[in-house]
């Protein structure tokens, strides 16, 4: 989950100018593909199908694929599997719940150079709690062996989400400048950043897996593996009640709240973010001032401390802020939205 | 596709214990997400899911995932990678067809170490010219680049693929002694059998991709790329026909004719297989003689030239055939079922 497509290629190093004329390729293609029931432009959070395209309350699929990215190698390192299945899913389920679905079915694709069962056994563990977690079937899956392709034991892990919501019912819903912009705490990278953070850790730092980080109470390998939450049960009933005044989600994924929170907002309408509004985690500092990893870079590669970002009706960010908390959750408010370009912009 | 959950792990040798328990588990595990909309157990060719599960004539949406297996390296080989792309959609769409599905929409799963962004253009390439083809919508993707896991530019390439039947019109249906069993022609090794091939021709034999083979009239790469087939436009008319006399549907990939006909097949039911009764491309021969490869393990590796296997009901033969043959399909009737243990036989 490192990149997402139309996010994609940052940092890697490809000739920028091949990979926009790939890009517009590829969207082209996929255009060309669409059928009546395709409601949504490819670089959406998940795409939408209906069905019935000609009924106005009819339902809409919400289908999104992923990965775990390298969180998978720190995985490796630290000999624990279950976690990483809770992270696809609930990266998965966050990824349809911005759109306002709620989940149906999961599979995935499991491929490895040696299959070690147990080691499958222990992914899908981790697979099948997330998918009772969020409501959600296991439908069923896909493992290859594949020993040209990956080394030894190596793996990787993809999977894929179908969800549901009404048509009248889908967010982004009457996102507009005067909202309130809340927070809902990540506890972790998410899946996000791993590429930065190994170097840091590994690399640069040499730590292992089992090194403690004082700041942090606990190993580098578990302040990484933390399982990326899923916003499904504190959100769901928001997002199904037309009359609650939440406008808009935005999952904070790779490109952080920079390049995701203005794929919810609609043309002429800016967010303005007060980054000191919410306790950034320990672990985002440390890695900012041991990385000495520039402000710019820290927006754009990590959460920071946000998983999610809700845009709120004005005159129902009090009774959401309430909502939330009676729920168990630690909102925060962190901006709003006004007449501006398409972007984010920090108080 | 080398492998499919359910029938992995054959030949790797890995613990067979171990891995009969893995598979249990995960079985279970899955078993454990499972809500009222799912219809199907793991382990059929697409999961079952009904959105209004108590609707008797519901929607029912089909899903599966799939990678393309070792194919990609003849790819790589042959520098070409617009054919897998194709081969993915197609099977994937198989898959689902034999459940009576239509295809809606497709999302697709692409990891590499490199990413290489015409390589990757090229694969949407395929995936778009597939999709259209079987009237399926490409909905999204994930790209993801991970240079730790992948060596240089190699890729690996999945697919997701959901379609909708109308839950009255799901194959199989009615299957029975007496059936007849026709075939639909291969038309090459499909997405199975890439690890002994490659071993053959690339390992043994020590040929490259363009050397060429006398047999067939074409270099090893292009024999070995050849599109899998989609039986869509062939089939989906049948399928959706309650009165068309066709029971079932079998995709012979992974595990061949002896491990995926029985799949549709009710306990009790036998299928008696004439080996004689189509006939088979050249380079199956080819395969089984350079490579003295036993008949048993042929059987079970590839699909020897069917691509596809319809139970119909012994009135209807006649009629399908005839069908068949105006839609300039080759059909051919290549046994029976019969009262007996659920497998197949060779007649």
């Amino acid at each position: 989950m490192d990149e997402t497509r139309g996010l994609t290629y940052r940092d890697s190093g490809v000739d920028i100018d091949a990979q926009d004329r790939a890009l517009a390729r590829i969207k082209q293609i996929a255009k060309a593909t669409f059928t009546p029931g395709v409601l949504s432009d490819i670089g959406s959070f998940g795409g939408l199908f209906a069905p019935e395209p000609d009924n106005p309350q009819g339902l809409v699929l919400v289908a999104s694929a992923d990965g775990v990215g390298t969180k998978l190698q720190v995985a490796q390192m630290m000999d624990r599997y279950d976690t990483v299945g809770q992270d696809l899913v609930n990266h998965c389920a966050n990824d349809i719940l911005v759109q306002g679905a709620r989940p149906l079915f999961f599979l995935d694709y499991f491929a490895a150079g040696r299959l070690v069962p147990e080691r499958l056994a222990s992914v899908v563990e981790g697979l099948g709690a997330a998918c009772r977690e969020n409501g959600c079937a296991l439908l069923g899956g896909e493992t290859a062996e594949m020993p040209g392709l990956y080394q030894g034991e190596d793996f990787d892990l993809a999977g894929f989400i179908v969800g549901s919501v009404r048509r009248d019912r889908l967010l982004p819903r009457n996102v507009a400048a005067g909202d309130v912009l809340l927070g809902l705490p990540s506890n972790g990278l998410h899946t996000n950043g791993y590429s930065l953070a190994r170097r840091l850790f590994f690399e640069q730092k040499g730590f292992q897996a089992d090194t403690p980080l004082a700041d942090l109470g606990c190993s580098v390998g578990e302040a990484l593996l933390a399982v990326h939450r899923s916003y499904l049960h504190a959100l769901i009933a928001l997002a199904e009640d037309a009359g609650s005044g939440l406008h808009a989600l935005a999952h904070i994924t790779g490109g952080g709240i920079p390049d995701n929170l203005p794929r919810v907002l609609p043309e002429g309408v800016q967010a303005v973010v007060d980054a000191g509004s919410w306790a950034e985690p320990p672990l985002f500092g440390y890695i900012r001032r041991e990385g000495r990893v520039p402000e710019e870079d820290m927006r754009r590669t990590f959460n920071l401390g946000v998983g999610v970002v809700l845009c709120v009706g004005r005159d129902k960010a009090g009774s959401i802020l309430s909502a939330l908390k009676r729920a168990g959750e630690e909102p925060f408010v962190m901006g709003e939205l006004r007449a501006g370009t398409r972007s984010v912009v920090y108080a």
